[in-house]
């Protein structure tokens, strides 16, 4: 399935969350056993030389394609979560939203210091979010191999703020 | 691998998310894909010849295995989600929980009236986010063929809310 054809299961909503804002729903990618098996494998595609020890999969449409990936790399997959989600002992990193704070955190001990991960989440639109992910896998001593995407806004050019890694992503808009 | 060994990948974790609350971490079984594979298989073991059109995922930790669930069925996937998560036309339920309300939501058109669905979570507690879940299917006019849990915490009695379907889990403490 090419990308033209992939890009027909993004529906654009606008409007949401808020006015004036085109949301991408990928809804109907969900919906398509064969488009997912398309975007799983453009996904992965960058990286399956990489020897990737873990996915990363950012809550929560991060978890959706994160554990797809994860099969598909055979690797590890590691949940981070928004504040007072996960258990036990955690690692925390805050990060600016446009008004506000908000922080990502991922249980200790799930990513080892000789690891090589591969970071998803659904979009890439300003970077904070997958700024703030790296920063955190990064005190773990791990390396950061690369962020994978389904959707990229290259208009907000968050790619900027995601140095010294790969980042990938299958559709641009 | 059988159910004792799958056990092994849930982690019991003291006082979380309060205090005398034994929360189950399925943080192991989502780093190993050996157990991913066998616990996906064992998902959807009851409902192979039932002819799912639609997996349902709960937010979020439903959103895990059951993209992989609806890749075995070869079905739909459709996201379930919390208030204001979901863009375009929405329907809604609301439940009670032990203390004020909540609600799901699911987008209008994802699930047709012939359709028939597999819900899906990670754990059957109390049963009342499953029971809000098959009352807003049932909305659509489609059937809720079962439900499907990696965990059910017997003690609390929580299928007794859910009726006329097939109730499975994979793990029950």
């Amino acid at each position: 399935m090419n990308k033209t054809l992939l890009s027909s299961y993004i529906k654009d909503v606008a409007n949401f969350p808020k006015p004036g804002i085109i949301f991408k729903d990928i809804s109907p990618l969900l919906a398509s056993q064969v488009a997912r098996k398309s975007m799983t494998q453009k996904l992965i595609e960058n990286f399956k030389n990489k020897d990737i020890d873990v996915v990363v999969g950012i809550e929560s449409r991060g978890f959706l394609f994160g554990m797809l990936m994860a099969d598909a790399l055979n690797a590890r997959f590691v949940m981070m979560r928004k504040p007072g989600k996960l258990p036990g002992e955690i690692m925390s990193k805050e990060y600016d939203l446009e008004y506000g704070k908000d922080a990502l955190e991922v249980q200790k001990g799930c990513i080892q210091q000789s690891n090589k991960v591969l970071i998803h989440d659904d979009v890439l639109a300003t970077g904070g979010t997958a700024a703030a992910a790296s920063s955190l896998i990064k005190q773990t001593g791990a390396q950061v191999t690369g962020y994978s995407f389904i959707i990229e806004l290259d208009f907000l050019n968050g790619r900027k703020l995601l140095h010294n890694s790969i980042v990938s992503s299958v559709l641009n808009y």
